[in-house]
């Protein structure tokens, strides 16, 4: 039996083919895969076409050393998966009496006889092993084909994930047949500096980790006001791995200063929740053109009642007087989208709201109610913190309404870091 | 030159094999040559890897009409679909003396000279035409070869899409190759239902329309609080396929009543936000285990201003008293998650926020804060509305945190639907 290095995916189902479903159970194969230091070499999706999988297949098979299958598992006549993978070895398949009896108790369990249609399903090609599926009636198989290995997984990803896992876990059938290598992973995010600008910084330094016998690759990914450093190496010494990972990340926080706000996967929302949590304050809102984003963000994490009290969308001038108490003569005078506007609701969130921290967000995320002094995407963040001076200041955000009103956010959460960093 | 019914795309670039990335462009290019009613038989993701393109580039010309490749069209060494298409024809790559000058002036207009490895990007296999890409420097590559239709475009969505729609537009270059038959499409939303209970009450109407010369296709689409059905027809007479598909749709509304909200592709939200402002009326929300998820949605609508004013998120106990006025005996008698809180929270709604229709959300999202009484998933929401009877109704949601926030969100938006129906 070979070493494992190299993989393909094949996606089972004519659905996936279509424009509104993709296949994002290869993102978490790639994921599983590359741990192990198992490097993917292509994917695909194909329809449900018995001729057109075999074929897939047989090319697969001359490339790589794993071919992993997603989908086509079901009970179905349009569930191919298994006979054409038989098909493509000329195998036969042949009923599992062990799977046949499980995929009757999980019906049993129910309440229900197994329709015999489901029958189909404890079929496996003759000398395949089955792999049990513990959230589902479609079991996998795994099967050796001149020292390649071929898995077939359900496409459910709450059926197929939990299989996955057992095969490349300690002792699983893929960890089994990898070399030493593995694949160390390090991240740095930042916001408040845009993709060039932290290209810029961050280029001539990991530009030096290529080279040499464990060369650190780095990629970039942008979205609205965060980037992403993540850096990989692959190697077969954890600890000296981890050791290289963790100077390459000391090196680019060096450079990129104070725009990082997390080197181990927390994204914004959490941070600012820690850090508020570590020094037990409480934080308040008051939003305008992002709408409740804020909010929503840091709310959506588990947890995160303790710190949040809550806050205003205060999308009327109405309402920025009523609830907030911003004083009319000031909106009249400065415009809602103004540096005293967004001081006089960062001090109603904290007041009438009752918590240490405030933040307000007021401008214009447009596609209407831009002016030539105010265009679109001019947004203004105040900030209140214990022992800090109030801090307001006006932005420019580029693009959409969805791109500024996130582009606000994370700022304005980045302001909260930092009012907290002292 | 043949008729093109079918077509796979090969999506390049290393990138697109981690497990950050998908490829969406190929949702969108199978969007568009569906309209054209051609069929995606597969698509690939490839890594930047010359032989490895040239391979499924020859076993896709044997098996479609039409081959469409994404990514691997800029200037550096990275960047082989040009070398590997030209080569697996055997072709030569020229320099197009009219792309190096568009090349060029796009460098001048920036006020910098074109680097000489962007002089790459001038090549096209010999016979093949060029491709204008109005917003970056990587041109596309039209193609025919044996009666079959190749193209070659750039990677980022803003370049591709404008030129795709060009080639599926009125006289673009697909469009010219198809034959008379189009698909037609419609689609019917759905809330308050399960995707099994939709499913059973529409399989046996759709199930009907599978037979006959334009059999109706019928794809079911779930989301947490949404069911969708797209219906789409292929069929040479627009006028008739309309005709059938509007009389589908009219035998799905029947059978599954006030849970349909939209037939025209519109969300919840906007459905909403279009019966508020047809009845001149404005709305404000009360948000607990939401956290400002309902007004977020609501606001991310572009023009939500008009009918939006705003509301509050009330997370502490405090809060639904201090700024929404409910009675702190009420809290303590029934707890914050409660049919009299939320009655409250929606009458402090409508008259601090000072709006014609309230709407409140108080909960239990998970994952702690559960009791026996109230498991998590519990969830109260008040719905008040002018000339309707206050109406508070207690849910229990299934899912963690994100699905229970989302399903509450989604059936507080369907209650403010239907009170505005009357």
């Amino acid at each position: 039996m070979s070493v494992i290095r190299t993989a393909e995916v094949i996606a089972v189902g004519s659905e996936l083919l279509g424009w509104t479903r993709l296949d994002t159970n290869s993102l978490f194969i790639a994921e599983q895969l590359a741990r192990l230091g198992i490097e993917l070499k292509a994917k695909t999706v194909v329809g449900d076409d018995r001729h057109r999988i075999e074929t897939l297949f047989k090319r697969a098979l001359e490339r790589v050393d794993l071919v992993v299958f997603t989908g086509g598992l079901g009970p179905t006549d349009d569930d191919l998966t298994r006979e054409a993978v038989a098909g493509a070895l000329g195998l036969e398949l042949v009923e599992n009496d062990d799977l046949l009896d499980q995929i009757r108790r999980r019906f049993e369990r129910r309440g229900l006889a197994m329709p015999e249609v489901n029958r189909k399903q404890a079929l496996v090609p003759r000398g395949a092993e089955p792999l049990p599926n513990p959230n589902g009636s479609a079991p996998g198989v795994r099967l050796e084909v001149e020292g390649r290995l071929v898995v077939l997984l359900p496409g459910p990803p709450r059926e197929l994930q939990p299989m996955l896992l057992e095969l490349c876990g300690p002792g699983g059938a893929i960890t089994a047949r990898v070399g030493p290598e593995r694949l160390h992973r390090a991240s740095v995010f930042t916001t408040g500096l845009g993709e060039s600008q932290v290209e810029m910084l961050v280029q001539p330094i990991y530009s030096t980790w290529r080279d040499g016998p464990a060369p650190i690759e780095t990629t970039i990914l942008a979205s609205p006001g965060q980037v992403e450093l993540h850096l990989t190496v692959r190697s077969s010494d954890g600890a000296a791995a981890g050791a290289r990972l963790a100077q390459a990340i000391e090196h680019l926080t060096a450079a990129l200063g104070p725009s990082v706000f997390s080197t181990d996967g927390r994204r914004l929302p959490e941070v600012v929740l820690t850090r508020l949590r570590e020094r037990s304050l409480t934080i308040a809102a008051a939003e305008s053109c992002t709408g409740g984003l804020l909010l929503e963000r840091l709310t959506s994490v588990p947890g995160s009642s303790v710190s949040v009290a809550g806050g205003v969308v205060a999308y009327s001038d109405a309402l920025k007087r009523n609830l907030l108490g911003v004083d009319a003569v000031l909106i009249d005078a400065h415009g809602a989208v103004s540096e005293p506007v967004a001081a006089a609701m960062v001090d109603g969130a904290r007041v009438r709201v009752g918590a240490d921290v405030g933040v307000a967000i007021t401008g214009v995320a447009g596609p209407d109610g831009g002016t030539p002094a105010k265009p679109v995407g001019t947004v203004v963040i105040a900030v209140a913190a214990p022992g800090q001076p109030l801090s307001v200041r006006t932005y420019r955000f580029n693009g959409d309404r969805e791109m500024v009103r996130m582009q606000a956010v994370q700022m304005a959460l980045d302001r909260v870091r930092l009012a907290l960093v002292a």
